[in-house]
């Protein structure tokens, strides 16, 4: 069986997060997780020095939107994330990594076998491929899914609670969506807190401090009708970026798109 | 104590929908019920002859949003409506009413008395004031309660389901909000779905068939700030419209903003 065909077997119904993090331990696969294993909750890594990690797990606490914190590791230099799956390594299981030394990227690499320490924590925050799986189910189009782009994401006005040297705005996705959508969407992602939850704008973009929607400041511009409007909610970008500003000495993360793919159901993310 | 006074008290916390009925039905009040018996369901009142019942009651089933049915009469020319309060005449316990011979109003009593017949069936219908309680609870500014004016009302372009004679267009009314209290309000609105339930739309008022929202079809117009967008609730006027466009031999309604108080509380309708 080559990779393509694994791949192609992991996009099907019943393929399991296991599955998708067995082939990335291997070395056998370093791209996007997008599709792989549907159903399960895909998360955003972020690995810091254990000097900084209760700094940072203050800051998801006070942040929960855009940081909705799912596992983490259960003492520094533990590769183990219990509450996402019993067999997970972190080091090994994420397709590709980026490594940043005092906030300059060094390294993407596979796996974290040169980089991982005994007092590094890592954190795993919900990401919204969660939330837009409920919204496909309800039959709603997202609109960089339709244009096979990445999401639109915007650098806001509204400001994140700082915890010691973690502050700086929060960063946004946007999906356009029509009205009536988007009240279907508040409601869908109002149940899911732990994926970014409900909407924190929705129609002037302005008013967050976005100059111009068709310019995001990462990701893809999508077109939006003038039936719709653009629909924004808080974005897993946002400790990136944070973490970036700050310059800690070490810091490690999942490369853009691939993910960590958990043995967790989206369904059971839902509080409601 | 003068009725002022029984007013003044009505207002208060403990005040009970049972207290206001009882004003009513000894006549020595015929004026509005918004804001007495706090907490308390108020209703509004549709009367036809039982021949037209049976298509009413399914033109309320196929448009639960504008048409939410709490309660109706056991049975033709029974008075009583126990599932809203166990002591309740229908014909004495609305402080006004509003009489209807072939789609002419006819008479603005204070009971029924000369108007109630064997073959009569009354419906009764939640309405915005149990969702507004529910937003101003969570600290959202209602315009029209700020300005002390009537809540905008618009005839739209969006179709009721007909049911045999009862057909027409969707009623809704308007509350200007800020996005972040739009989205708040689609949430909590969603919990009562017996009281019309989260908003029909946002955002663009020509897409549902509004020209000019400035110029409201009932009620009265109210300021939108620059910052805000119009967000729309199916209305408890759409029935009112649908019977009155049908012209029926007889029916009676409450006169409006005289609504029927119940003795079942705002919070018991929440699904969540």
């Amino acid at each position: 069986m080559t990779v393509d065909d694994e791949l192609r077997a992991l996009r099907q119904p019943g393929a399991t997060g296991g599955q998708v993090r067995h082939l990335a331990r291997r070395g056998a696969y370093g791209g996007f997780t997008h599709g792989l294993a549907p159903g399960y909750v895909q998360g955003n890594l972020a690995v810091l020095p254990a000097d900084l990690a209760n700094d940072f797990l203050r800051f998801c606490q006070l942040n929960p939107k855009p940081c909705p914190l799912i596992g983490m590791s259960p003492r520094p230099g533990d590769p183990t994330v219990p509450e996402l799956a019993a067999d997970l390594d972190i080091r090994t299981d994420i397709p590709a990594y980026r490594v940043w030394v005092n906030g300059e990227l060094v390294d993407e690499p596979a796996d974290l076998s040169d980089w991982w320490r005994d007092d590094l924590v890592a954190f795993v925050l919900g990401c919204s491929f969660s939330f837009e799986e409920a919204l496909v189910d309800d039959g709603i189009e997202i609109r960089h899914i339709s244009c096979g782009v990445n999401v639109p994401m915007y650098r806001t006005s509204i400001p994140c609670n700082p915890a010691g040297p973690f502050a700086g705005p929060m960063v946004v996705s946007m999906r356009p969506l029509r009205p009536a959508d988007a009240i279907r969407a508040v409601q869908i992602t109002s149940r899911f807190p732990s994926v970014h939850g409900a909407p924190v704008h929705l129609g002037f973009p302005q008013a967050i401090g976005i100059t111009d929607v068709t310019r995001p400041d990462y990701g893809d511009p999508v077109p939006i009708g003038d039936d719709e409007m653009p629909v924004f909610w808080a974005c897993g970008v946002t400790p990136q970026a944070v973490i970036a500003e700050m310059r800690p000495a070490l810091s490690i993360t999942h490369a853009p798109g691939a993910m960590l793919v958990t043995d967790v159901r989206n369904s059971t993310l839902a509080v409601l």
